[in-house]
């Protein structure tokens, strides 16, 4: 999440941001994410307990904000299970469900959102990025109209309303999702990615790279090597290719093409990305027979004395 | 101020926008502004015993916020000392002073900043609104260099730097403030503006308008009867006339027109105005006679009796 | 006010103990007493403004503390008029008027509580320090029953309720409330403490003392030279007399004594009192004909060069 | 814990003391304690894995505060590996210890500070309850002296320094922690009363109930009847006999009985204890039957028609 008010970086992770604010974030708490203690705990049984411990210094939330698919956070995909175990409980304990589908949605994942996979259905869900399908600046609000609690007007702005961001989104949303075409190309277009990210990952087995993600957006991660994103980042860019990294360290490479992207450009791209970190290894391979023979020779001199 | 931010609402006095944050603003504290207290009393006495005065429980604040010319406020504009007071007070102090000139800036109040006036230097200075000339979304902070502690990217987003918005605002700064010819025609319609506001007034006595304002930011004031703006408003709609009232009673009939609007487009526009404050007038006549003549009849029915 | 819990200190204003905390306190917004903004402007104004303003972005406070007579700020008394304002605007308002007795309650400025000479009533009152009459610590808030929102025990501590502190606070209660000659007795001898103080400052004009207080809660005012009454306090230690100072600057002498004391104790007080300022007067005496002196040596030594 | 001020409440986890405030309370996280994720999990795992990650949303914390046993918390003592581990991560991320030994200090848990038996020594102790010895309320904030911060005076009130507590206390740790019988005497009867607890335990084994605890400290947990200790509560009043329960549920019997009781009474009261549970048992048994013949009677009836 990209966002500048003091009550939105409330609710983001991400330390760089929170501390551009200059004081204390409140009113939000963190919960650990599906699989952020490991496959053996469900970050659930955690947050149920502090729901119904009355000595958890933890007060009944108003609404619980997640991503389906955490984008800055690493493109981590939350299990469907875990995500229907959420909407279970949040409904139980009359907590509002917000997905913040700005990233992850409007098709980025297969689907219009990226929840309906899990086929359940939040309070709220925030749309933006792609949503007016050239790049001017929009984003929406869906409510359920039970928790649409504002006076009309509320929330206005000098900048409300941008007439050609919301022309333009209609004639999109009308153009692709009028039947499955376009989700379609989406799918075919995912597998494409898919399948030479872990071909990648498969070729460059001492780097260890795992593949995540859903849709066009994934995720080559580098858990071992941090910096090695970065390094890979700065040779595509040498290549005529922007790639953006993210995870709290940035070892996530990320791949969020555009929906529109042809074939012929996506592999272009994927293969610029294969040189890239060819070029990175070969320069690992070199400073590490480099590092060897300097040892060699410190060995020799040493011997010589 | 308009602003939808947790940050930026707490240093808007409005009611409606700030309760529309749901909970508790803090770190930020209102001082009156100038004239708040009366015409014998210099609010900054006020805000300089606090500053002084180790028993206020007022804590020496980072920065202190204002517009030149109050916008949403009621179209107040500061006297020059008091701004150059506050300049004073600041710098002596070691605060911050942010100029908002996101209303009253880019030619409003008739030079380019609306602080010109008072020839003060601002450490921050807010713009937007007119700035990228064709309402496009486009706003800019501009910084002291010594006080800009961000970053690179501290502060970015998804919709920053719209190319549309950043072109056109060039071409209008570069067309229009090339010389003074843009400034001198503000001026020569501030004029036809002001005069016509005060010649309503003036033909309207048991109204009580009052004028306020500088360039093209004027208010009429209708001090006593606080729903006569809204119904001027609505005459004025009626009419094909677009105008906003402002104020916290809402009790200010708005007039921040064009800053290239034609002479005749002006002229027009206020001749609107001035038939839609006739019609209320003559409505205030009627239902006036109608409840003397009702009193007069009820008078009558009781002596019948 | 002396406290130090983060919720009472956001509503001290005293700089020392606020800083003590550490992080920013919020909930509490500090308005000018009576007299704050000098005797020709009535400070209630400023805050009957401020509510009635819907831009004020003051919102609707849920209570408003404050002492009838000023402890810490300088022994300031309100103005009977000015308190009686003030519950009205809060019963308007329908806002709790919390009135903190604890320094200026107990038969301290005469009468039991310090604001029954306003003829008013708070929803909430605070005492404290001599209700227990025998310095063991007990402290009680009397509540309006309609404003008792608390379940029983919600406020509770290990040391709460100390037998000795309760017994003893009856006994006095019973002891000395029980007719008048209790208060006539304060009466008679806040007489005695008015009348040489005021007569101290009659003998020096030239330091320009202020006499402020009611009841036996009194004090000396240095208005021009700050550091006065800290010396004044160190001869009268050296004479055996711990005497306390208050306000911002530490510019009042702060005379709150035992409502127990003998007649010839109060004497023997005032008497050192009165001997140290004589101290204190005879070194600023010195100290300005050595400055001469030193002055005429000086332009002496110069002219000889 | 049990505290008043705002910003002891908001370290507290306990939602009946939280609610009292009746505003949000920030600046504190609370973290999983040891044991919360159930025996396979430490959850210390997580705490290590918020502060390495840079978009866990988690800020560096100036201080962690625990008890080293939870007394409201439900008599729970954290495993010495854990409080060892907890240690070193403060120690690495230079973040203070404070360990809050209000309740298990002073001897409660067997020696003088809860902590001793794990070997680590935090940066700020903090003590109260039984140090005046004599109910006399009385507290000690214990610093490194590399963490005092505070200037002289900036933390007081006119009830601080109860001359008869610091007396008493002085008295207390001279006579009792002068050489090791006291804690020899706690060790013995820690013994007594950890035995008769898991007897209790074993003779209704229908009940389910547990024992935790240290030294004179302990609980008798029943997990699955949270209505239980309060039954047992009542029972033992009547047979003049007050214990407390603890827990979030109310789950803990706690048993924190005078450090210097007689082994005499130590038995008398445990066996209050024993018989009221006997007499809860017994009116569970008969309820269970007056349900069952209930049943019985209801299905003799249906039969009848």
């Amino acid at each position: 999440m990209r966002s500048v008010s003091a009550g939105a970086l409330a609710a983001t992770g991400n330390k760089k941001y929170r501390s551009a604010v200059g004081y204390g974030l409140a009113h939000v708490t963190t919960l650990p994410y599906d699989g952020y203690l490991g496959p053996s705990v469900d970050t659930l049984d955690y947050f149920e307990k502090l729901l119904n411990d009355h000595s958890s210094g933890f007060d009944l939330p108003a609404a619980v904000i997640l991503e389906a698919v955490q984008g800055e956070g690493g493109i981590r995909p939350a299990s469907l299970r875990w995500l229907q175990r959420l909407r279970d409980l949040t409904e139980r304990h009359e907590i509002l469900m917000i997905l913040d589908d700005i990233q992850a949605g409007v098709g980025r994942t297969g689907k219009f959102f990226s929840f309906e996979a899990a086929q359940i259905v939040p309070d709220i869900v925030t749309l933006a990025k792609s949503l007016s399908a050239i790049g001017t600046p929009m984003s929406l609000v869906l409510l359920r109209p039970e928790v649409d609690v504002w006076s009309p007007g509320a929330h206005s702005g000098t900048f409300r309303g941008n007439n050609l961001a919301f022309v333009a989104a209609r004639a999109a949303l009308e153009t692709y999702w009028a039947d499955s075409k376009f989700e379609d190309e989406i799918a075919r277009k995912s597998g494409i990615l898919a399948d030479e990210l872990k071909s990648i990952a498969y070729d460059y087995p001492n780097i260890g790279f795992s593949v995540r993600g859903r849709g066009l957006m994934y995720g080559l991660v580098s858990q071992e090597y941090d910096s090695l994103p970065i390094q890979i980042q700065g040779e595509a860019l040498r290549r005529g290719l922007v790639i953006e990294t993210c995870g709290g360290r940035n070892e996530v490479l990320k791949f969020l093409v555009a929906l529109t992207i042809t074939e012929a450009d996506l592999r272009r791209g994927l293969s610029i990305v294969r040189d890239s970190i060819g070029a990175v290894q070969a320069s690992m391979d070199r400073s590490s027979a480099e590092s060897k023979s300097a040892t060699k020779v410190s060995r020799h001199t040493s011997v010589s004395h």
